[in-house]
């Protein structure tokens, strides 16, 4: 290891060329930042971040040129950048490839009404690293893609057709026939309610206090709430005139006095 | 390191010609993803991290030209790469290699009926990074493929045939033998029950307020809804008709008056 | 770094024939997997992914005729597609190692029934990527290795004898030597219940409205189910005769007038 | 290996020289700690693990001056430390990453009302780390930045317009087009509420003792609480005005005298 | 890179000596398995795997004959298959370490009775890879290893004398005495109670409808079974004897006729 | 490889010295841990572990004497050190890492209340590895740094106010004017309460069986359990003395004779 | 590589005394082990595996003396090693880290009762590996360290005072005032209450059926579980002889007949 003065020198040279163009570039890339409208703190923590790598580099380039062999430290500095920026950048990366995905594969498009990670909304926003619901009432939700993408995405409005489900229980009493006969008549009368497939009624159980009915109907999409709706209000009131109860809680009670 | 004219010049040719090269492939690279209907977003975002990568390479290719030994670069910044890449994926290629093994053994075809990951409905689609199911009421479910292979897979439709199972309470009062009998009856009137496996009817439960029966008809899978509903309604009417009593909660009261 | 005409030379022959033989193996990789029933998205897929890799050693090889030192390079290149696969395969790596395991340990054989993962249901399929359940209702349930091999596994046909259990309360009015008595007999007189070990009642929980009784009766594995609905509609019946009572849930009231 | 006395010589000043330069570095770092808010035990903590490697660094760089070759020294501890370090910091570097998002993406601001990991409260400081929320109760509550980012994030207040939703059963007697009336006039007299979109009424449940319905008006977003206070007292004295009936539970029961 | 005959023909004897090994090791091994009951599926599998691990280490050694260095493909496929073989082995190399640290400390030995993983058994089966379990009721579970070393283990015989636990529910117009007194007297009436430490009987709650008092008996691990049933057993006949009621559900019904 | 006599004389010196510097180095840092109250089993164990690493380093440097490069030795060792080091200081570090955050922000301070990870207590001891609570009746708990800064903590009395809530529902035959004035009144004669923000009562849910309110009174921070108190019992008292009624459950019976 | 007649030789040398060494190597390592109460099972395939390790080495030791360079191989077994241990070894590591951290911060001693990972008993041993409680009914648990040290260990007695709480409700009839008199001189009464801090008695909730109450007494942490006994038996006479009710729960009929 004898260094001849120009080593020396041209070390020299290469330290202090390094210091000025890390400032350089520092402050460039400190201006773009700073143009965006990310807050001082982050700026000022990136920046420096940043600088350190480049001094770093810098060092690394200086030592070089006095004749050291430092390609073990580069291949040992690499290592431990390697797995603190892998480590940290983790969830950032897992975003941004759930986002591509999302991106690519469409299962939601802006102003469609999803369910997903148990929150329900319509599409607001589709970002690469998040994307953002607004609930009916207003409440803006936003979710990472990483959550969205590792979860089932419920898509309600994405076929042209829906299914309208609406349930009743209706008393042991009644004659089944009638009930069927009334709830299906309601779905017939109404405008919004598809003939094909036609609309139906099904005993989904015999429950405690009452047999429990789902009168389901076809609609356009967008129809949906209205038949909804409609029909809602519309089996309540045909059940009452037709005098078919929809019965409270059921209790058969032996009574024996003390 | 002496660097002779020749280097200098060699080195700036691979400069020049690799930066061109570069841009030249990028914009192919761009176009083709254009063509897609990949959003904007995205194409920008894919092109600027391959053009950086490009130049990094063609800045090792340079500067190796020059005469430096860049090996321990290549395998720090590969270690780097790898980690981040290897992070970053880990989803994709998880995704990709549940839906190679779900292509392959095939748990499921287009229009089986499906319970995974505690939802439902009949395949829509299945692709290499998704599954797609629709609901029974038409909404649109897309499922990424490693958790669809990450949990327990229910094909209610592969089988040929099915068992219908309905629930029923009878009072206590109830002579059972009677109760059975109908049930069975019932079962065997109906048309698409099979005739083997026979019918059964079981005693799942002595519980608070009845005694829980479980009638049991195998069917052709096509069949099963129609079956469940028709034996649904049936033994509600036919126990109607026998005076087999279906009991709504029961309370044995004490009364103390004070 | 003075090339040869001949370094050139073999360099240009290494590449040209390299992508033919990369091309041959690739048709004849395909061609075989056509003949399997693997749908053509995935051949194409791992055709393609397999094709790249091939190019990529085309390459390296021939960069290595004219010279270079390509050893970094290979390290890095393994290290990256390390870490990829690695991550990408953990899954199926993991499924396969279980499936070897259950294989090798046979916690279960085909037919047995299992309570696994929280689905239950008899073996239909032991394989090593999946083990396939059936429901008694007939649903086919796909199960990855892993999942299976991840969780307790329960198999209730395993040993030759099993005891069954019925659960039923009588009221606190009943003398509980009788219910017992009563309880006893049952069991001694079925046929399917094995003497040794003795069939017993106990006493499971001095409860709300009722004393809870637990009848345990012995019996060969193939014989559960009957003797299981022999015993609960049994002891309903002989309770019946003896008078003993089952309580409907009981409340005391305590009434104040206003 | 054969050691000049230059050699010993110069490792030995190497090794003095570095005991020193690292003396005064750990120094200087502990006066700027002291300076800050830490606590003694951190300070003294993080002094001591950087004088530590800082010696280890010293005695690498006096084993090199005795002519040893220490490149795979350096290799092998940069692992170690990598990956400790990576291990160490994964949960720091998480938290710093998404706090840089948060930061950038700005889901919410200072001030706005969120509900984020089963916590609400109104945004109090967004920091890098943490996230802090006061309670409406004015508890603090402090959220690490990775858990604020890895879950949805419902932001209240960020949409300059909110609906409203009261619930009220109404008993089944009641005509539902007088309380719809009711309702529905109601809302129209708040001043609060605005006129588009209009207020509306809907069924939500057909349920055991009430029909249940939703008040549902819009409303700026300063005005939420009021208007909610306002509709909430403002139902119940209309409906108990209007002889509109809001039920208790209701039961039926069934009497037998024993 | 000047190949000379020797050379050649040195690597043709490799590379055909190794081919001819392989197949030999391959079929001793085979012939190995084939002698245990593994399934013919896992035979052929781990057959295969091994020889092309094999048929990878002859080319290797092949191309090293012929003068290329082949060092860094071994650094890069170690890489590789070290990932892959980790990963992929995780599970069971967990399961192994598990099953060492059972056999070495023992928290359970065969015939003892568990609950572990939320399921309860007597231990069956000891091994390195599981655990086996009996529930009373004679059906096997099966818990790997790291499951079982991966969560608290309830050892319910492994101490000599146990504390049997009987709950009972006294009327709030007992007499709290009388009810103390005469559950102890039954304790100590009882042959298999140990005199030390002495029976106790504790007030657990105030509860809705009745005082709840705990029975508390020290008895050999053996009798444990055989006290629970007759201290219940007895309680209940004692309390009766006695008067002392165990009362039902209470409720103080304020009745406004309409 | 030839090996003068020096060298093995060399070989033997390193060994021997090395061994000695080994059991000194060895004994010095056990008479430390003595010297601290570690068990005696932790501090043979530390010794040992480090007795091993030292004689390895011995070892490899006695080999290195007699010319062999171990280079390739160090960069393995130091591989699976790294590895088994990372993995078995996973949770050391996190904790460390945590709790060095939790020192540096301060979301909690000693002698304040907190909820954290499910448990509540005020703060009895903040150390680096883990927090200690005490609970309000004198339990003491001991959290690991990493719960405690990997999920939400809620700090009770970090601001100098705090918001007390009184939840107290009443009948539907209230003049909701009189229920509100009454408990306005009652917060404002409380002198503990602040004037500023202004006491205030909200109807929160028009529920089964009551009309729900909420009293909500700003007060010092070390008032709240004082205000708390006494609001609850004075609002229990001035309905009482207003006859505001705080109702019972209610139902609605339907009565069917038989 | 010309392989001399000696290095043939000296090869042949190394691997017979290699193979020789191995075994009076495992020999040894076996005799050690048999003596310790492991198992036969565990014996055998500790001594298998750490045998192959041994002929791994001595066959690279061969190779390596007939002139191969085996420094990549080396490095290759390293990280294939590396990665198999740590994976297999890491819930060992972190058991054994945790054991360390609780022998050294000693969150609880022999003999005090905790509740952990959800259960609770006295502790009966501190190992490195696991720590052992005993249920107060005298069951054994067996918890791995990393289970103790990875969730809050409440520790019951390790504070020399605690604070007894007994839950009653009272009437919405009784005045307020006498029951906590009432209360209040039960526990001044109590000999083993502690003066300082004062017992006090707090209005915990307006429950639906009764107003609230608990009863505060601090006690030495050894008394404990008599007072507490003591305390819900006097209230409970206490209220009984003052005439202040423990209401059953209330409900409100509002009776319509049909």
């Amino acid at each position: 290891m004898e260094l001849t003065f120009f080593d020396l020198l041209s070390a020299l040279i290469v330290l202090v060329l390094g210091i000025i163009v890390a400032k350089v570039l520092i402050g460039i890339f400190k201006n773009g930042l700073q143009k965006t409208d990310l807050p001082e703190l982050i700026v000022e923590f990136l920046s420096k971040f940043i600088l350190a790598l480049l001094y770093v580099a810098v060092l690394l380039a200086t030592v070089s040129m006095l004749g050291s062999d430092i390609s073990s430290v580069i291949v040992g500095l690499s290592a431990v950048i390697g797995l603190i920026l892998g480590f940290g950048m983790q969830d950032t990366l897992t975003n941004i490839a759930a986002g591509i995905w999302i991106a690519t594969l469409r299962p939601f498009d802006k102003g469609e009404f999803l369910v997903v990670n148990g929150f329900s909304g319509s599409v607001h926003e589709v970002g690469i690293m998040a994307t953002e619901l607004l609930t009916p009432d207003n409440k803006l939700i936003t979710i990472p893609s990483k959550l969205v993408w590792g979860s089932p995405i419920v898509n309600a409005t994405r076929m042209p057709t829906r299914r309208v489900d609406v349930d009743v229980g209706v008393s042991y009493d009644t004659k089944l026939e009638d009930a069927l006969q009334v709830a299906i008549e309601l779905m017939k009368e109404n405008a919004m309610v598809l003939a094909e497939p036609a609309p139906a009624v099904v005993t989904t159980a015999l429950a405690d206090s009452s047999v429990n009915l789902q009168l389901r109907a076809w609609t356009n999409t967008e129809d949906y709430w209205g038949v909804k709706g409609a029909l809602t209000n519309g089996i309540l009131k045909a059940y009452k005139e037709e005098g078919i109860g929809i019965p409270f809680p059921q209790l058969d009670v032996h009574l024996e006095k003390e």
